[in-house]
């Protein structure tokens, strides 16, 4: 049953993006807008990259490689050998078709237009019904400190070093002076639910609410969160290892303890299901259930299972 | 035979690339060197393309799609095809290889690198063994001024709009201004023979003696042109139109006088036998052979020709 309530998602890359095509399944599209991440955005070989946005929007029009969580399906590799014959830095891995993503978004940014315009424009030439937004048109780069390389941009230490520096703390650059773009506050006014998605709570969640008064807009809000953490580990990317790094445990409390001044209810797994009292602690009623999203079918049922509880919870 | 001469070619794309080409074969690599055109350089979606420069280096390297005459062979065209799908204006055709080279390029230029180091670069990776060397390091950008739409660019007047607006005249912009490349001087003043390769005088040829303190170096030289009209005709590109729009009639006679001032010898096709008395009267002796370089061997034969025609006349 296709629900008509209006929902606003919070999402870094994939597992934002999934619980994203989920709840696009379940509520009308219009109804849907997704918050997304820029904090990773990046310039490579004077292009600009915004690797959470695409995930987001490949995953929404049904383009995502499924395999890797990020690029386009069928993608083929071309320009990548040829940018290695030519003893170009390859980390990065630039997929043939993804490029074109990047050089369009380029070319439109050198037009003068917004990232929110050029997402709106890519959302309807991929055939996407709901909404996309960038958190802010203002660019906020993530940096990372590590205790091995110091500063480290975003990309370097999630893609050149695949995270195996250790974390000792990050900045969002430039953030004090940022500004969200208006059609956050648009959709954040008219939503009757926020989730927050199940990523990385200081690579892509908190860059979106960390922008100055998204998180006074929010605090109105009903919010629902769902945890990242399932058992003690991230399904994806350094969730875990950066709590470790932080001597903190990875558990479903702890995604608690850093969002309890904001969610009604946390949505945790299965295997965290021992946590529940602790996390009632908090005033957050936990929602037990199955959150690993395998494919659509399962991210739709999560969707609908937040839509639900929502409702139980509201009403009463 | 190959011979021990140190020559020098001024080229631009097609037609340049081929004699460069040619002569690649009969002398010692190491002695040729290539000057290139970058008048028609330009910025698409953030990337430094530099046609000539392209053409050149995949004729040398053997890269270049002999068919088309720009970009390179086996190309595969799925960033073009995505772009497409994007709503990109698709008038300028990217391959997904050809792309590699200028993301590279426009890598290396945020680096603080120089055209001219970047060409080396790549020669090296493309396994170039002679010098391939962009007349300067400056931005010198061509803009054709054209009866129906006032002032283009030169990728738009040639790629854009396919060369059918009409030519009224063009500027090299800046270039009072430019300063040749080290390596331009270095490679003209140990040059035994400079050779002008059958390219457009205005589009690429003028563009490069242009260029302050070329003309003055190379009057010392011996050169020797090769006439790009053959019959009455351009082999490619618009010469021959540019010719008729101005009011003169293409042929080698023509061309003769464009270069009367620099040229020692002018080599002109055997279809333009008849026109020999009335270049001898500019005082440039005229060499009549089959121009038309229909592949590699016919390069390197014109070639060859021109360096014994050089060998015959020098000595008396």
């Amino acid at each position: 049953m296709i629900s008509n309530l209006k929902i606003v998602v919070l999402a870094g890359g994939v597992g934002g993006s999934k619980l994203a095509v989920g709840f696009s399944k379940v509520v009308i599209p219009e109804n849907l807008t997704t918050i997304v991440n820029i904090g990773d955005d990046f310039e490579y070989c004077g292009l600009r990259i915004s690797p959470d946005l695409d995930t987001v929007c490949y995953a929404l029009s049904g383009l995502a490689n499924p395999e890797t969580g990020w690029g386009q399906r069928d993608e083929s590799w071309n320009c990548y050998s040829a940018l290695d014959r030519l003893g170009s830095p390859n980390w990065f891995r630039l997929g043939d078709r993804d490029l074109a993503t990047h050089l369009e978004r380029t070319r439109l940014i050198n037009e003068g237009k917004t990232i929110t315009e050029i997402t709106s424009i890519f959302c309807n030439k991929f055939g996407i019904k709901s909404k996309v937004v960038p958190v802010t048109n203002d660019l906020v780069p993530t940096i990372i400190t590590t205790k091995e390389y110091g500063e480290l941009s975003f990309q370097e230490y999630f893609v050149k070093y695949q995270f195996a520096p250790t974390f000792i703390g990050l900045n969002y650059r430039g953030i004090e002076k940022a500004r969200p773009a208006d059609e956050v506050f648009q959709a954040l006014k008219t939503s009757d639910l926020l989730v927050i998605a199940p990523s990385n709570p200081w690579l892509s969640i908190f860059p979106i609410l960390d922008i100055p008064g998204v998180r006074e807009e929010i605090k109105s809000k009903f919010v629902i969160c769902v945890s990242p953490i399932v058992g003690n580990k991230a399904l994806k990317g350094p969730a875990a290892k950066i709590f470790m790094e932080l001597g903190i445990e990875p558990n479903a409390y702890e995604i608690g303890k850093l969002y309890k001044d904001l969610a009604r209810i946390l949505v945790i797994d299965k295997q965290n299901e021992f946590e529940k009292e602790k996390i009632q602690a908090f005033g957050i009623i936990p929602l037990v259930t199955d959150t690993i999203m395998v494919d659509e079918v399962r991210g739709a049922e999560l969707a609908d299972n937040i839509i639900k509880q929502f409702r139980l919870v509201n009403k009463g």
